[in-house]
């Protein structure tokens, strides 16, 4: 006899599965069904289709019911690129850069990154995860199950150690899946100016990464002032050789062909891409690299265009959407902002954001089960209190989400429609 | 013997009472006290100083008492410029939009104020009661405790009016303050082309108003392509000849001399103000007319430059921050997005922020007692969840509301420093 459901999600005005056919357009992919139901067993989906159609042998009295309440149904959200873990206080930054200071100017003063990295340094394990634990509280309240961490505040080995090993405590101590990048190249270390040796001194700990299973992926900060193409080779390669997926932040704060060098890398996803031009759009492409938008950033640093993304999708890249939750230049856990900005600043259409924070925020994670809700898949989902798409991005800056399912758990319940 | 406070409010980091004197710079208005404390009886601040001094015999076993957690304590906050009685949806243009489609292109075909104004005459009282209760309780969530409400959505005589009860009724069943406006020319009514006769009847109407005190405020839309100078004139002379206080729609769209023309009629404010030029600026000072920026309708109707708020501010003007919140330009009650993007967009400092959602924003509505903390005033005030007032610009659209107490009772808490 079949085992009912330990939870039935029913009253979907739509249920969006975000795992229709490749090669469409977002209303496609999103593969809509209307008045949808997920029925779930053991974490994971066990059945997926219209109300009309649940089977009546998989419903018993010890099924928890999930009432929709006419709203819809998403798999649960995927923020793609997260520096949530920090310490420190940089919020007098965000008022000298109101006043006319750009990002490079802040860094050299002392600021920026190095500044982030001097708190992590000296806070302990658990004051990291005393301060991370309500951002992800936030950020779930946004109906984010899975998000990218990423290290790159200590600098050191010891530090971007534990940094990967608080993440990992963090993923055990609340609902939302963690998954880990070493940023080992994020800027170079306070009083450090050793670009090679510092550089070499992170393939070694990037072995260690790989031996201790600590990261999926390696990150590096690819940008003038940053790190140069050919000083970061050696790390990425070594990197992919030692199975890590890559994922790079290029083209932000100017044109450097970065797109073009994420593609020959064959990374999973090129990140922030403000300044990237018609070839590299056609190398992500044909590279099939996931372009990350990150809208909160390019406000916050009033640069002075957002990332192509309608220009990207149009010529085929697959686009996803995060909150870049940072302490300097996207200093927020409101993915509903991220998503507005998306739509009124990079092009894309509410269908498109909706499919940039679920499976398109899985395939930057090189995991396909992410951000989709299949048969098998694991279930994690969101109820939000809205009738269609457009008012999760018109209603601008606000949390339309319910309820969170994370791995068959209601991990997050709220009575309003919507919050800000 | 002295009667104890009802409530003291005390382990504030800083109090800021808003109520400093006039002239200076924001610091200085904004009058900080460090450890400062509030006491307060029947509704009204009747202490305000240094936690050291509160006089012992004001606190007794009755005294309840509001732990701000070394956080910020400031007035509660003034939403000087809000349309959040409204029914319908218009998130459909919020996506048109971000294809590219305008304002009026969106208006002519029939989108824009018309659509809600046709829902609006369709709604029951009890239906625009419904739907902006949760308006109003986000708005709280945004530490807000008076709100400026306009009509416009009607525009005719009976549906007009009774928006404006409508506000009244829920003035009452929610702890912000209502103060209405009577903002007749919005729109020319779908249907009707005959301009000189809608504002015709729109005198009459503001007669009425007057009469059975429905309204503190008249209002315009002063812009090409809604209604000129002259013709509203009549109308707006007659407001102020009643007593209502004149706040005006101007220079949004395009530069029209509107703020040279809000102070001419002597307006307490003058709203949007994306195009206003340097002799619009020096009209305002001379007149001293309240500039209110409404940076999401910026943002949302994609325009390319925000107000001037820098300018304006060096100029002598009074500058207030508001949400605008209404269902097509400005669809947020995000106050802390306002109030980020004024930061980043309009030039204004933190301090200028915290006192453009507070005492300017009371000066928007002409009410010196509303927005500030003193002794006799109203006790309206929130406990904010950080430490400095970096923290609620720089954490972009997230509110640090922690408690609101609304006329000296305690009408919203909430656990989370932050929420988004």
């Amino acid at each position: 006899m079949t085992r009912p459901f330990d939870l039935l999600v029913r009253n979907a005005r739509t249920l969006f599965t975000a795992d229709g056919p490749g090669g469409g357009p977002a209303e496609q992919l999103l593969s809509p069904i209307p008045r949808g139901a997920v029925g779930i067993q053991d974490a994971h989906v066990a059945w997926i289709g219209a109300e009309g159609d649940v089977p009546r042998e998989s419903v018993a009295a010890s099924t928890r019911i999930v009432d929709a309440g006419d709203g819809l149904v998403t798999p649960g959200f995927v923020d793609s690129h997260t520096h949530l873990v920090w310490a420190g206080d940089r919020s007098g930054e965000f008022a000298l850069r109101c006043a006319g200071a750009d990002y490079l100017s802040i860094a050299r003063a002392g600021g920026g990154i190095a500044s982030t990295v001097r708190a992590v340094r000296e806070a302990s394990d658990e004051t990291l995860i005393s301060l991370a634990l309500p951002r992800l509280q936030r950020l779930l309240a946004q109906g984010v199950t899975t998000a990218e961490v990423k290290s790159g505040y200590g600098l050191d080995a010891e530090t971007e150690l534990r940094m990967l090993r608080v993440i990992d405590l963090l993923g055990s101590r609340q609902p939302i899946r963690l998954l880990r990048t070493f940023l080992w190249p994020h800027a170079m270390p306070p009083g450090s100016t050793d670009r090679e040796a510092f550089l070499a001194r992170g393939q070694k700990v990037l072995r260690e990464v790989a031996r201790a299973g600590l990261a999926r992926f390696a990150d590096a900060f690819v940008e003038e002032g940053a790190f140069g193409q050919d000083e970061l080779r050696p790390f990425l390669d070594e990197a992919r050789a030692l199975g890590l997926g890559l994922k790079l932040h290029v083209d932000q704060l100017r044109a450097g062909q970065g797109a073009e060098y994420a593609a020959s890398l064959g990374a999973l996803s090129a990140d922030h891409l403000e300044s990237v031009g018609p070839e590299g759009i056609a190398a992500l492409a044909r590279g099939r690299v996931t372009a990350v938008l990150i809208p909160t950033a390019t406000l916050v640093l009033r640069l002075l265009r957002y990332a192509p993304g309608r220009a990207l999708i149009d010529a085929g890249v697959g686009v996803a959407v995060a909150t870049n939750c940072n302490p300097g230049s996207a200093p927020t856990e409101n993915l509903a902002l991220a998503m507005s900005l998306s739509c009124l600043q990079n092009g894309l259409t509410p269908a498109e954001v909706l499919l940039g924070v679920t499976r398109r925020g899985g395939e930057a994670l090189g995991d396909a089960s992410l951000g989709r809700l299949r048969v098998g898949g694991p279930a994690d989902l969101v109820v939000l209190g809205a009738p269609h798409l457009d008012h999760l991005v018109a209603h601008v800056a606000t949390s339309h989400v319910q309820t969170v399912v994370r791995a068959g758990r209601i991990v997050l319940r709220s009575d309003a429609n919507a919050r800000c």
